[in-house]
Formats: structure tokens, C-alpha cells, sequence
């Protein structure tokens, strides 16, 4: 028995907003790359949350989730408020647009190709994570464009994985491993830089510090989050 | 409740080969574009597969599968009799790279860039498919390149989607509007082309019959299932 973790990296998948709606009607909502067709007719969607996000509570009362396929286009601040804070702290759908489905979920619409509705019909513990597997009752085009790809994410925007996602893996996360390339790549003449400790988020440049009014344009937080690194 | 069937285009997966043994001992394999990463930790992946598959029933019994994820160099036959053909019927792994799994099961390495052999925990029985949950026992990168993509596969491939597909949606598959596409913009000055009956792989050309030694590139029948269509 082997498990090279690398190996995981070459799985396909998009990158997803999940909203449903708490026992005490607060709007919750993360960011997946767990978003599946499992069954065309009648059409059914699958969806793995960690089991400490606020979203994955709310889809096990609710029994109901909607489902937001995020842009290419998507900004990272919307990732990072979906992402990286929890729907216990703060109302993540206040600064993004959204509507409300049917069944009164909160549905986000902000940087969304197209929406989905659906009735969780089985609940699978997988662990860490839980398994929502249900009917579509709705499906909507709503934008154009080319959806993200988690690869897209990780590559092109230099995106970090939430430690709470089904496919982080703490030490070895390919997010990680770019930031160590670069930093091996920059060893002869190093440079300033300033990391977001909350997110990860490495920014180069600004010697003399991040300007006031910094915020990260991955989680939103301000600079005090940020720490001096050499890279 | 309005299920617009153009908003499940925006949902991304990969391509893969799912592998088994039935309890006759026969190798079996499919495509299939519905594998993912559900925990990390333990690592976990869920397939879901149609009830008519061959490997579906195998995987049911021997409560194994491997999988391996293929490139974006894939060649045609492979996706032709692995998603074309039945295990039922021929051998698929004859003409194709594949090594043994600890476990016995047929691993595909052809193609492959990382193979994975699973333990299944649970199954879930979701209608026309099924979904294994299971427990990653072996990884392993087998290859170098880029994965490919489902979309890949239908907008550069031009590939077609087989009927026992959980995103299959008869009369509304983006394969199919694509060749309709074609069609219309084709309308004003009408051309020969071939269009195989077996997998819908349509060629342009060949206005006096195709070659005796023709063989569908996409799923290996010859030109005998091949109809003259007006594109």
C-alpha cells in the first residue's frame, strides 16, 4: 500500500458555491470542488462538504442545498469570504449578489454561470466530510462565460486549498508546493514579500511595508494579517 | 421548478477508466466522468456508474475499483472501447497498456497519467446509477502531461456522449448540439459526410464511400455502420 499524493492532483473538477440556509435561518454557504452529476434522469447532483463548515449543519436540517457554478472571471474576494471565513461570523451573501430560491435558500448569483436547486435525498458519512446526494428541482443558466476550474485556481491565480476542503493535504497541497518553487527558484537573490496568515496569500514587493489601506485580495482581511517573509 | 438542461454544461469533471473484476473473473472497464475526491483524510473517492454497465455489477461484487485518469493525449479507440463497447462482449484491456492491482483487478496504464485502487465502503443506490464511496489504498503517478477534460473531449475531440452516461441527456447532449451546429452553418452549400451509428462520430468527405479498411476512430466499428448524411 502506496498513496503518492501527487496522484490526486490530476483529478478534474470546477470550483462551486454551496448555499443552504441554518435551523435559526441564517444564510450559510462555502466554496467546493465537490459538485457532481451522479445521475441524469431524473437529473442528480452530489456534493462532499467537511463536516465543521456551517454549510454542511444547515444542508443536514435543511435537507436542501443550492448550487452557484463560479466563473473564471470569479474575484478573489469572493473566494476568499466564501472560502475562507465561516457563515457563523459574518452574512457572506451581504456584499455579493444573490436571489432566493423557491424553497427560500439564499442562491448566489455574483460571478454564476448557472444555478441548481436540489432536494438531498441521501446523506452519506464519509469521516471528515459528509455526502449530500439529491434531485435537481431547479436549473438555470444565468451567466456567460467559461466556468473555473479548481486547476485554473491553482495555477493561473495562484489560489491556496482551504484546510477544510476534501482534497487538502497539510503539507503537500499543490498551492503549497508553488509557493516552495518559487522560493527555490529566488534563493540566490531573495526578496521581500508579505504572507497573509490567514489564507496564504504571498504577495511580493513593498519593502517598506503593505500600504495602510491594504486588504487581501484573497480573504479581505487587513494588512496586520500579513507577515514579512524573504522569498 | 424549471430544469433549463444547458445549465449542467457548466459542471467540470475529468475523463477516467474505471476497472474491476466480475465474479467470473472477467476483466471489466469503463469511462466515465464522475470520479471524485470526497475526504482527504483518509483519502477517499466516489465513482458513480450506470446500473447497465458491466462494471458497475463487477464493482458491486468484488467491492473494488481502480481508477486511472486519463491524458489529454487519449487516443480515440481507447475512449471508443472503453466507453463504446461492453466489457460483456470483448476483452477491452487486450490492446491496451494495463497492469494488475495488489488486490488482482486490471489497472489501465495506457494513456494514464495516475492510477488509484480503491476499497469500496459504501454504495448508493441513486436510480439509473450507482455511487461506490471508497478508501484510496494505492496511488500512483504513472505518466506526465495535462488531464483531460470532459469539455475537452466535446469541444476539441468533437467527442460524443454514450447513452448510459450520468450526464447524458438524449436530445440535448452538447456533442450533439455541436453537429447541429455544423449543420446549420453547413446549410448554404450542403457536403457529404459519414456519420458512424454506432458512437454518432461524423466525418466530413469521402463523397464517393469510405475506405474498405475504414474503422471509426472514435469506437473501432467499420465503415459498414457508417451512414451517408448531408451535413
Amino acid at each position: 500500500m502506496e498513496i503518492d499524493r501527487k496522484a490526486f492532483r490530476s483529478l478534474t473538477s470546477g470550483l462551486y458555491i454551496i448555499s443552504s440556509i441554518d435551523a435559526d435561518g441564517r444564510l450559510c454557504g462555502c466554496v467546493v470542488n465537490t459538485l457532481l452529476q451522479v445521475a441524469s434522469d431524473p437529473a442528480q447532483l452530489l456534493v462532499s462538504i467537511n463536516k465543521q463548515n456551517a454549510t454542511a449543519e444547515a444542508v443536514s436540517t435543511s435537507k436542501r442545498f443550492c448550487a452557484s457554478v463560479l466563473s473564471q472571471d470569479t474575484t478573489m474576494d469572493l473566494i476568499g469570504t466564501f472560502g475562507f471565513k465561516s457563515s457563523k461570523d459574518i452574512d457572506k451573501f451581504s456584499e455579493f449578489d444573490h436571489s432566493v430560491c423557491e424553497s427560500g435558500l439564499p442562491r448566489l448569483t455574483h460571478d454564476t454561470l448557472a444555478t441548481f436547486e436540489v432536494r438531498v435525498d441521501s446523506t452519506v458519512d464519509v469521516g471528515t466530510h459528509l455526502v449530500f446526494i439529491g434531485t435537481v428541482e431547479d436549473a438555470e443558466v444565468v451567466g456567460e462565460g467559461t466556468p473555473i476550474t479548481y486547476d485554473y485556481y491553482h495555477r493561473v491565480l495562484r489560489g491556496k486549498t482551504p484546510k477544510k476542503a476534501a482534497s487538502y493535504n497539510d503539507g503537500d497541497d499543490p498551492a503549497k508546493d508553488e509557493i516552495v518553487e518559487i522560493e527555490e527558484t529566488a534563493s540566490s537573490e531573495q526578496k521581500v514579500a508579505w504572507r497573509c496568515r490567514m489564507c496564504g496569500y504571498t504577495v511580493e514587493g513593498y519593502p517598506d511595508g503593505l500600504p495602510e489601506d491594504w486588504r487581501c485580495p484573497m480573504c479581505g482581511v487587513g494588512r496586520d494579517y500579513f507577515e514579512k517573509v524573504l522569498i
